[in-house]
Formats: structure tokens, sequence, C-alpha cells
């Protein structure tokens, strides 16, 4: 512990207790590494304030004592970005034990609750008040929502509700210098300054302490009706996106794609499921209406798929007729994280375009990679939806760790290249963290850097909100 | 002129022309007060730049000679946030000539267009491709969407499609020293550093000008079902409206309020409006539906409503029949700012509260005005389904200047306490301006006052951006 300031023990323990602190190797170690070992550091001290007002106690130390701080939520990232640096100096804040909700307003359709709550209780404690929180991600039973708002998390639903950012209309932020901004409003409407909210929401940790939030309710869907269609490019499924928007609005949920060679690989790699439809499609969609009313509902899901087949959109169509058709399809789209790390090693990509420029980026971006590296196996599939594509590279198991860096590289300088020049984002829902990082720096505008650069220096002017992530 | 840099109109004259300087006291006049004439300020120098590169110029100008600048859209707003003061010292930048729609993408859901395109013509050009801009406000004929994303409007459709901010992708804007930061992304996902977008979206032209945006369009809906109800008081609307979110879902676009006072007032001052309900009731609701699917929604909104009447939820329904009763019905609800205009003079709230908290304000608030003025004549309507009140109080035609702003701010101080308390918000849609500023100082906590400060002192060191406004 020589970097650190030799008072920072001491005064942590007088503001958090012996409850509030881990220090011991064995107990700290999962706090340094991020759940897949992919990023892995050294924290001295990891503290766990037991609410905001040891929060803000903690970092008003931090601040007396210019002591780096990385925020740790669930764990869950994507991209490194709570994961402390090898130096022993960043002390680790986590957020495990704000766990409270704090109250659930049905009429005003709202929940407010603690930063270190999971998820999936936040689901279950609308669904006690007969209300629906949907942000719905694969690490719900881990994540916590101050993570899914530091990083603005996406998952499967946000073609209907958007992203983590439209699901929360206030916050409680601990600031780098200890003070508390109350900025808990259940308001659909409030306009009496600048948007902090929006500020602290996808910084990573890198302007505050995220320690509760309002968030939005919404209906709770009574019915769903479920497809999986087959199509022979993404032109074509593209066109299906349009027209079951038009006929269906609002009851679109989800508009899941994968390419043959991703569900190729579930099949080959997950237990359990099997191939929806009989014949081959270069591409698939798994497809969701849900309505609060039931009536109706898979009868407008079938005849626009119907059309769809009549003007030959799509090559084929499975409709579930049952819950459990159902599950087993999902079942099918969920495991692909599974399938690829079973089958080797994936450079990820994650990328967003505007919808209407998908099918000739992959084109392109298929192109490019074949000619780099004939016989190049890409797994490409996504929220279609949303124009968010995890276009990865699946390499074998055993490429070595220069090898992987060395593809890695190569493949991301293509793959982005093309993002790029379509408009799109290099990092559209996992956050940039540690991953990402020099990437955004490569592809960001001078501008848009130096407007960064100006709000995360006069938000925590010491430089010591998680160093060495995102900017 | 003489406070006025010596240079400048020589060096915006070479930047715009004379096409793009109004400097003629009469054309000048339209620019220098607000559209009500509430706010009457001076300005030497009207620049109306053509595109976004004589736009960055003009501000590059005004950086390096400190000139302060005022930019003004359609004129339209409500809180003077586009008025210059009385110097004659601020140079209005109007964005009348950024006014082409530089595409829309069906496909993708979006249209780009510039600062200074009416709302209404948005409204067209999305309908012409069989989509839907969902912003609709009294103005949409002659305000922009520059000042709308300015001021983050909201409207009548807040509660199914958000307000102005929900309905921006991306952005163009040009900063105080005239750069430009090119943010026009069409993008449903972005994680690639700090939301400048929603910083820029309400900052009432005070951190720089807004030359574009990429706006979010919306499956365009068909058919609509429209209601007319009266209630004994608001605890009964609000659970009227769970109700209908519960049984509807995303099809309520619109849950209109009007106490009695106000439809009475309405039916007194507008010509061919008749009262939509026989009986007496001391609230009024105005409800839509609106959907792709015309099948089934009148049915869906009749069997809501009569349980509603069933469990003595509301008193008396009204449902249309026809798209000339529904255009009645709106006109009711529409007629009330004339009504005011023509009754007296109207001291304005513009204010938005949790919903559950609704009931309990109205009660309070209606005590302590009466209270402090017995026969007080409060006009209270608004956008219940957003928690969104116009809690006006409405004065005699004749009253004088002086007692006017005295009883403003008596009336002000009343309402505003009760909204703090509620952890409400003084400015929920109509913008700080001019016309809350002080308020906002007032009741804005020392916390987020200093966050907004800081950023504006790193995005504007100047102080060039509409000074007098807003901060």
């Amino acid at each position: 512990m020589s970097n650190l300031h030799p008072q920072l023990l001491q005064r942590l323990h007088a503001a958090v207790g012996a409850a509030g602190l881990v220090l011991d190797d064995a107990a700290k170690a999962p706090y340094e590494s991020d759940w897949l070992r992919k990023w892995n550091g050294r924290s001295s001290i990891v503290v766990r304030p037991a609410d905001t007002a040891q929060t803000a106690a903690v970092m008003g130390i931090c601040h007396d004592t210019h002591t780096p701080v990385v925020t740790q939520g669930g764990n869950t990232g994507m991209s490194g970005g709570a994961t402390p640096d090898a130096s022993g100096a960043q002390v680790v804040l986590s957020t495990q034990r704000l766990n409270r909700i704090r109250s659930v307003d049905p009429l005003n359709n709202t929940l407010t609750c603690e930063a270190g709550v999971l998820l999936a209780h936040i689901q279950a404690a609308a669904q006690e008040v007969d209300r629906f929180f949907p942000l719905s991600l694969g690490s719900e039973g881990s994540c916590t929502i101050g993570g899914n708002l530091a990083t603005n998390a996406g998952g499967i639903a946000v073609l209907r509700y958007g992203n983590a950012r439209e699901l929360a209309l206030g916050l409680e932020v601990v600031l780098p210098d200890g003070r508390v901004w109350h900025g808990l409003r259940a308001l659909r409407k409030d306009n009496t300054g600048y948007d902090l909210r929006d500020l602290f929401i996808g910084s990573e940790g890198t302007l505050g302490v995220i320690t509760a939030a309002v968030l939005k309710l919404s209906p709770r869907p009574v019915a769903r009706a479920t497809a999986w269609v087959g199509a022979r490019d993404i032109a074509a499924l593209v066109q299906l996106l349009a027209r079951l928007r038009a006929d269906c609005g609002e009851r679109l949920v989800a508009f899941e794609m994968l390419s043959a060679p991703s569900l190729a690989l579930i099949l080959e790699q997950v237990s359990e499921v099997r191939a929806p439809l009989a014949g081959e499609h270069a591409f698939h969609a798994l497809i969701e209406l849900a309505d609060t009313q039931g009536e109706g509902l898979a009868a407008l899901l079938e005849r626009s798929l119907e059309a769809a087949l009549e003007n030959a959109c799509v090559q084929d169509v499975a409709l579930s007729v049952s819950g459990a058709q159902t599950q087993a399809l999902w079942k099918i789209r969920e495991g692909i994280s599974q399938a690829q790390m079973r089958a080797g090693k994936a450079v990820k990509h994650d990328i967003a375009l505007p919808i209407s420029a998908l099918a000739a980026f992959v084109q392109q971006a298929d192109a490019a990679l074949q000619a780099a590296q004939p016989g190049v196996r890409i797994i490409n599939f996504g929220h279609l939806g949303d124009g968010n594509l995890h276009y990865n590279v699946l390499l074998p198991r055993d490429t070595p760790p220069e090898a992987l860096a060395a593809a890695t590289a190569r493949f991301n300088r293509i793959v982005h290249d093309l993002v790029a020049e379509a408009q799109g984002s290099i990092s559209a829902e996992h956050g940039v963290g540690q991953l990402r990082r020099d990437e955004l720096r490569h592809y960001k505008s001078e501008v848009e850097f130096d407007l960064m650069m100006r709000v995360k220096q006069s938000l925590d002017p010491n430089q010591i909100m998680n160093p060495g992530k995102l900017i």
C-alpha cells in the first residue's frame, strides 16, 4: 500500500467501518478481475459503503487524498470498465450494499432504488405492482441498475422501450468531491436547466458515482406472439422490419437477427436446441410482439408475416403456438454467447449503423474480412431492430494470446473503418471501458473529444474518477 | 452601435453578405420582441446565416469580438428565451434560412433537417413517406425544430412519445468559438462517450447554436379513438389514467385535463364550442387512443371507460363517433389559450409533479391561493398524463402592470413552494428563458446550480451565448 495516502485506510475505516472494507487478498480477488477474467487488476482497498451518506464520505476522503476510484456494480461489464488497473493505487468502490428499493409508485409508474439493486429484482418489484420494467439483458440476474445506467445498457427490448438512458427519470449522484447531487426526480417533464442526468448516464464512472435512480415503469404486456423467419439477405429482413413496424406499431418488441453461420454454431455447441426451420436460409430473425391486449395479437403477426411471404420478403416462417415453443426459440438466440465461448475465441464488435445501411455494410465487411483472411469465420448476429450488430470473428480455441491481439487489431481496423464510413458507432451497447478506449480516441473527431475533455475537466478536475477508462 | 466591436458589422457582412443581415429598424422589429410582445429588447444587428458554414463563421466572429449572441427560431417561445436584452449589444442570430430538410430515411425511420425548418413541415415530410413525427404543439405552424430542441418542447403527445429530447437522435451544433460539432448520428444505440446531444437539448441557446438534427420517426397511426369524460376530482382521473394505461398500453396518446372553471371559460369565450357532457363535473378529460390497426380500437376504449363508469371512477363519458366530433372535442381543449387571453391577464404556471401527487397538490394550492386572495380565479388545465399542469390564475383585463407584477410574484411563490415541496418542477415544458430565471435560482439546489455553472463555463467560457437567459 506504499503508493496510497498514509491516512487513507484509517479515514475510510472511520467512514464505513470494518463491514464496509474488504482488505483480505482472497476476498478482494472477485473485485479485481471481471467476470470473464479478461481484465485483471489490483486494488489495495475495496470499499463497500452502506448508503449514500457513506458513499459521500468515501468520495470526500478520496477527493482530499487524490485517490483514484473505480466504481463497480455487478461486475458483469463487457469492456473492463469496472476493473482497477494493475498499480494497486485505485480504490474499488462497490455498490453492492446500496441495495434497497426505496419506493414503488404504481400511479406515477416509477420505481426508486439504489444503484446496487440487481436488474432482476427491479423487474420483479415492478411485476408485483402489475407494472413492467423493460430493460432486459443476459446478465439480468447479476448486473446492477447502477452499472446498467453507467454504461447505458441496451439489450433485447430497445426497439420498443429504448436504452437504459430512456428508462431513467432521475438520479442521485455522489460527485468526485463528495457532494451529493439530489436529482431523484420522478417527472416526465422538467425543463429547469442543463440535462445533468444524461451526462452521468453512460459516463462509465468517470464523472461521479450513481447511488440511486428513479426508473420509469411501463404497462405490463399480458400477451406475446413470437415467430422465427428465414430470409435470403439482410435487405429482406430490413424490409420485413419496416412492414412489421407499419402493421404492428409499438407492439413490436424484438427483432433479433442470426446469420446462418451463427445459427449453425449454436446448433453445434448448445444442447437441446433444434433448427426452427427446415430449409437453408442465409439469415434468420426472431420476432416478438407484446401487448396489453391478447385478442388478435397472434393473428396480426400471422397476417403480417403471410404478406411478407407472399411478396418474397421472407422465405419461410415458423409461428410459435405455445409458451414452450417461444421459450425454445429464445433459447436458440440466447445460446450464441455460450456457443462462441465453447467454439473458439471471438474478436467481438459491438457496432450500430443506420438500419438502412446494414445490408451494404455487411456485404462490404464480409468481403473485406475474407480478402484479409480467406476462410475467416464471421459470426454475425444482433439486434437488427436497433441497427446493432455483434459482428464477430471466431478464431480457433488454441489461438495464442499474441496472435489473438494481432488479429483483433487487424479485424477491428477493417470493421471499424467501414462503420465510421457509414456514420455508425463502434460501441453500441457494451460501453467503452478499457476495451475500446484507444479505438474511441482513433475515431472520435477532435472537436467532440475536446468537448468531452472539457466536461470531464469541469466535473472531475482532479481526474480521480475511473482513470484509464472511456476518456 | 457604439457599444459593438468596430469591425463587427464589416466582418459579419463579409461572412453572410447583405442577404444575411437585417439592419433596418422596421425590419429588425419582429426579431426584437416575442410574439406576445411580452418581452421587448433591441438588437443592432440581426444576422441570418444561410447554412452551417456561415453560422460557424458568424460564431467565430462573435467569439473573436466577444459579442453576445441570442439565437432565435420561430420566435414562438413562452419565456422570453429568444429575445435580446435592451442594450442593443446582443446580436440576434436567426435560423430562418437554415430551412432545408436534408434527408428522409424511411427504413431507418429518421429525418435529418436544419434548425429553421417549421415543425409542421417536418410532420408533413414524415407523412409523405408514411411515417409519423409525433411532436405536436399549438404553434406547430410557426415554431422551428431548432427552438423545439433548444427548449425541449413538450406538447400533447408526450405521454406516448416523450418530449423533443426523446425524438432527437443526433445534432449538429456550432459551438461558441465557431467550431462545428458534427453529431448528426442516425443511430438507436451509441455508447461512445458523454451524451453531448442531451446537453445542448434544453439549454436554450446558452451553450451553442443547434444548426441541424436527426429526428426519430414513428409508425404512422391510422386509427384513433377519442372520448371526453367528467369526473368528481383529480384523484378519479389519476385512477382512470392508470386503468387506461393497463388496458390500452402504448395506444394511449393523450390524456388532457380541464377543470370546470377552465371549461366554463372556454365555453364563454370561444365561439362554436359546446359542452361535451350534460351534467356538472369538477374535472374533465379529453382522452385519445391511436394505433396502426383500426380494428377494435373504439371498442377497447369503450370497454375501458364503461368499466370506469361502473366503479364510479368517472361520472360521465362521451365517445366520439366521427372525425367531426373528434375535431370538436379537440377544439374545446385548444381553445383554452385564446379564452384566457380574451378574458383577462393570466399569471401562468407550467409545473410538473409526480402523477400520484397531483390530487393533493391541487387541493393544497387551491386552498392556499383562496386564503391569500379570497375569490381568486384558478384556471387549472394541462397534460395530466405527463403530470404537467398549467395551473394559472386569471386576473381582470384591466389589472395595471404593477399590480400584475406584484400578483405574479405572490402567486408564483405560493404555487412554486408547494411544487418544490412535492418534488415537482417549476418549468415543465415552456423553458426558463427570462421568465423563470430568478425562480430557478431560488429553487435550484446549490450543488445543481454549481454543476450547471461548471458546464456553462467549460463550453462557453466567454459567456457570449444568450446571456441573461436560463442560467
